[in-house]
């Protein structure tokens, strides 16, 4: 599978849903960034010093031991892409929105699978990211090792023996690793809970961020939980520490649900299906509004309110949603009023 | 056909719709104003002289040419309805408000079609009304006029040779006559040009006003026009008046729904399917968001834009909707949250 049809496909990787614990966790992340020893970091390389390290890479990922461990895993350089294309692998998560800065010195490479894919030349030379849907910290962390593990056969990683692994900015010194978790969380924000327990949850040494990483807002009631300290710990404190914070924000969530729904069955149910509604009759769909309506009803399915609806299918329409994913299906249409009538149609077409 | 039997019949009469233009016109109504002869208006009235009124009227709508003239009329004291019933008789606009207060006084009377009702003993000794589905201005006024005779026969009205019918309100007084139809103007409200063709009606001689009567706010963009003049012109200069100027509304209103939908198609569609989303989907409605949502439905059915809706559905839910009848049918669900819950329940049950 081509990066090209990767960027078509919006079943794949932690779209597709499922994973445990997925009533409240959308999808757990794990990466870890890299530099080649003897190369200067990718914002003080020019364009050649940057394809020497996209080849390096696509040597080694194409090196027989790598495949034997890794398997195949599909590398294209920024330049191949067009504007659309990366918006939309950026969209999907699979490539950060620096992928897209300075796009030809860049290269992402993805697996077939969408779980694994490595950034070239973003802030590192090499950002290695596993994205799995549910919670699944452990399980994202050993492929990331894994991959790693098989690059490094062919590769001569940064590495101080005092410091652990040398990075461009001193934040990801050490691992190099940060792992997140994206969490729904509606019946904490009904409850009028969730600033406190994630002001807590930022005492505790996490970061909260909306949909979209750094600087992005919390739209749809959708959290990104990451570590912030990268040295003086093992890769498997930080990720335990993770999944313990996160099965506790779990278990408020879902008591605030149970709550709600024992105290007001009804006001659950009426957001529940008023989404329904909206989304599978209204004409014109703003992004947020269609945001908001998908964590509404993303409610009702985790709950069991709502039958017919696949929970991957609103994973796929918070994507197909997206306006680089619009302009790709629009035909032309690329105003505002035109995308949110577009988006209406995409929505009611699957809804 | 008793008068109990119409408070739970909700397709009888004006709210079964139909008639001519009835895209903008929901109901036309003309009532007289008629006072007996040697009897002390009502409000100077004891219950004994208001139990004699009553009786009169009773027997004149009993005598055998009455019927051969105007039909079975079935007479009610307003004591022998529970307030429930009273109040839905209110609702479906069968009675005016104002035959509540001290309803121990007064009756009605009302025909199986409910077209035609009565009232005994609101602020004039009768009020002889027809209410019907539509523009249908004249063959109101033809009906009540033929129920005004035919109870003539038996009666004998206070009339002045040189003012006319004497009545309680000097407003009242000469042909005692108050036209008025119920107007739907969405279009109007969306292309912001309800207020000034409203006004300009206003300096026309006419009254605005809401859905139910003097007072009341125009909801669910629902307007009653109806004339002011009582004295100095004929019931029909008043009628034909009242006539000339809803056409010409009525084709206001059609050139803004024309000119709305050429320009923004989806900005019409979005509305009314919208409305139709929510009203089919949502678990809590207030009466003021099931109003306005009507209104929108009712757009959709007059634009043709949605199948499968009948218009009289709307009327019938319109009514369903109000607080008296709720409480009829909610087994004892009173309070606002619950009254919300039902509203949403029974409507969700027929959309």
């Amino acid at each position: 599978m081509s990066v090209h049809d990767i960027v078509d496909n919006l079943q794949g990787g932690w779209i597709g849903g499922g994973g445990p614990e997925s009533d409240v966790v959308v999808s757990s992340r794990v990466r870890v960034a890299r530099n080649l020893a003897g190369m200067p970091f990718p914002h003080l390389l020019n364009k050649e010093g940057a394809d020497q390290v996209v080849g390096l890479v696509r040597k080694a990922s194409e090196d027989e031991r790598f495949l034997a461990r890794a398997g195949r895993i599909e590398l294209v350089t920024m330049g191949e892409l067009s504007a659309e294309e990366r918006q939309v692998l950026v969209e999907k998560h699979l490539v950060s929105p620096d992928l897209l800065n300075q796009f030809e010195h860049k290269a992402v490479a993805i697996d077939g699978e969408e779980k694994i894919s490595i950034m070239i030349n973003e802030e590192d030379h090499l950002r290695i990211q596993v994205l799995l849907p549910g919670l699944q910290l452990n399980e994202a962390w050993q492929l990331v090792n894994g991959v790693d593990d098989a690059l490094e056969l062919n590769l001569d990683y940064c590495f101080s023996e005092q410091l652990g692994y040398l990075t461009a900015c001193p934040t990801n010194v050490g691992t190099g690793l940060r792992a997140s978790v994206m969490l729904h969380l509606p019946g904490l924000v009904m409850a009028n809970q969730v600033r406190g327990l994630l002001a807590t949850v930022t005492k505790l040494g996490l970061a909260v961020r909306g949909l979209y990483g750094e600087g992005t807002e919390a739209v749809g009631n959708l959290f990104q939980v990451s570590n912030q300290v990268t040295l003086g710990r093992t890769e498997e404190e930080v990720i335990n520490n993770l999944l313990l914070i996160t099965r506790q924000l779990l278990e408020h969530e879902r008591g605030a649900r149970a709550g709600i729904y024992r105290e007001r069955r009804e006001l659950v149910e009426d957001k529940v299906f008023r989404a329904y509604g909206l989304l599978k009759h209204a004409r014109i769909l703003s992004a947020g509004e269609a945001m908001r309506l998908f964590s509404d009803l993303r409610l009702g399915v985790e709950m069991n309110l709502l039958t017919g609806i696949p929970p991957e299918l609103i994973n796929e329409l918070m994507i197909a949603s997206r306006p680089a994913y619009l302009v790709k299906t629009g035909d032309g249409r690329k105003n505002n009023y035109e995308m949110d009538v577009h988006r209406a149609e995409l929505i009611r077409s699957r809804i």
